[in-house]
């Protein structure tokens, strides 16, 4: 695979954590939100298996948050998701598919209540901000709606809540799976959440004050040091393995959520009101015409960089694979792929090209683990 | 400088043209609404004479297109922008300030009237469809509003009107600026501008069969040769030269349109409605608080990442410059910068650090050439 390297302006913005993650021996960005987002510490594996097995600190300030507040911030929040918010609590977060008035994913974000008129919108990669404006602004609704200076840190694996006790005490391991509560590091209250892009457990600093943020940081790494951290980014091997969804790879505009295996977060039969609820009540009644599957493919290494078609023995396209990756635990290609109807089900087969090498692959369940 | 490599991923989309330009050696991407936009073929320097000297081809596809279209698009389209469109005519270009409606930047694009209840809006990055889709249901707007499947191909340069001329046939040479028409190549029809993102002249193709569109990829290098044809990207140090501004980098949504040099594309004293009109007559009233200005700086390398303090001779901060390069022209490194009131005069002297050096700099009016 050809290396390009990614041309740094203003634009695509530094986080406060750039300059110490260049020290640190970051190798690879993605942007994300507008933002420079690491994607790699040298080699993808070690940095699985540390993460499995240690606590590494992320810099993912590329999740950017989209304030709302005001008298209609519930209302219009609700209007954005197909996910039932109306018994929603202040201190937890939930998962939410954003779409638009004809079904379409939008983004899916996950949404903190920080109080019954004030919400964060942590938002995947699309301009959530824009929609959310165009919508108050066309319902005249009173709310005001900006990005606040927030700029995540990731601690993630295993080893998490040892490191994260030891900074903050006892208290912060007792908080349940999305939850969120406030936590004192040097005279300073930050939002935390028992939340994060991987599945070996861990937390979110949703930091504030870039500056106590930027002390946490070091402080992150000076206690971790008898926990093994390591700085770290979300881990393409143990997302796909752990079917965290990307919102622009796996799932986009073209897809509703239903299509995505998103069912249990699209509430069709309650009252409240959100966009696109009498289409996907459609889909639901018709049925999905594709559906978002797991593929393991028999070969031993992909860059999944666009969409590659998956066919049949008679090479008629069934669907398409969207990510991939080398997976060391079943030492085989295994990937996230929009299944066509009647193809959707576990065990169809199908053949895929790889550098002009064909493969075998089998269709499958997500989770893979 | 330290390099770092961009992770592709099916989020960062790749263009039809991307296989095409790896084999012709770009060596840096950035993204741009989410899609590959070569940012480098080699030296910056040596693409910057070849342009204004011969003619490039360039992959600008990441320039998306949000089609608007129905009985409200005009409605809408007027809704979302400060210049008045009320005489606009089917076959011009149009660039367009997008602000919210507290007079906030949103994108700078150039928007294409196609007939009267169908427009493009060739975009900036930041995702205009989402703010047109939110305004659209608010208002209950008669419209429908999607990313059509255009990929732009730009072909600038002092040459290109020859080369063009080859392919095309006389008519195209004879097209007034920021006008477009259909010219066929091969019995495809393409909309073609006379624009683009260089002052070296040129047009834009805006690809809409992606089959034919790689065919007249080909024919321009093929054709090209006699004119001294490359691929190239927009050049950094020519856009800077010629004042081209980078939504993102030079101005953004902090920003309002009388800050950024942009009177002329904002109507206050006509009937037209559009969001933030109120705001920014008060801003008219009172007069800006910061100004987008040249700057020229006694130096001979920068590279800007993020935003860089201008400071005073007591070292307190009048401005911050938002992208900046080392012109062989002037040979000083130029840029631009937004200065805080009362700074913002031609002549006001300045220091900024460059890599823990101090340069001195002044401002200066805008375009440099």
């Amino acid at each position: 695979m050809k290396i390009f390297s990614i041309a740094k302006s203003r634009r695509l913005r530094s986080t406060p954590y750039t300059s110490r993650i260049e020290k640190q021996g970051v190798t690879a960005y993605t942007s994300y939100n507008h933002m420079l987002l690491p994607a790699a510490f040298g080699s993808l594996e070690d940095s699985y298996y540390h993460l499995k097995e240690n606590v590494q600190v992320w810099d993912v300030a590329g999740e950017r948050q989209v304030e709302i507040i005001g008298k209609d911030a519930s209302k219009l929040v609700q209007l954005m998701t197909c996910r039932d918010l109306s018994k929603s609590k202040v201190g937890r977060c939930y998962y939410c598919p954003i779409i638009d008035n004809e079904g379409g994913l939008i983004n899916d974000p996950v949404i903190l209540k920080l109080n019954e008129n004030r919400w964060w919108i942590s938002i995947a990669d699309s301009d959530v901000i824009l929609f959310a404006k165009g919508l108050a602004i066309g319902n005249n609704f009173d709310v005001k709606i900006f990005e606040p200076n927030v700029n995540i840190l990731a601690i993630q694996g295993p080893k998490s809540y040892k490191l994260m006790e030891k900074i903050f005490g006892k208290k912060i391991t007792e908080m349940k799976f999305f939850g969120f509560d406030y936590f004192e590091f040097v005279d300073v209250k930050h939002l935390i959440a028992k939340s994060g892009w991987s599945k070996q457990g861990g937390y979110e600093v949703y930091v504030e004050n870039t500056k106590a943020g930027l002390a946490l940081y070091d402080e992150l790494f000076e206690i971790g040091k008898e926990f093994n951290v390591k700085p770290g980014c979300p881990n393409l091997i143990e997302r796909i393995e752990s079917a965290l969804l990307s919102y622009g790879n796996d799932i986009d505009n073209n897809d509703n959520p239903l299509e995505c295996g998103l069912d249990k977060y699209v509430d069709l039969d309650t009252d409240v009101n959100f966009l696109g609820k009498e289409i996907l009540k459609e889909v639901k009644k018709k049925g999905i015409k594709k559906k978002l599957m797991g593929v393991i493919i028999e070969a031993k290494e992909i860059n999944v960089s666009k969409s590659i078609d998956l066919i049949d023995k008679k090479n008629f396209k069934i669907g398409e694979l969207r990510s991939g990756v080398y997976s060391p635990h079943f030492k085989k290609v295994i990937g996230i792929a929009m299944l066509d109807k009647p193809y959707f089900e576990v065990s169809q087969t199908f053949k895929i090209s790889i550098n002009g090498n064909i493969f075998e692959g089998k269709v499958c369940d997500l989770p893979f683990i």
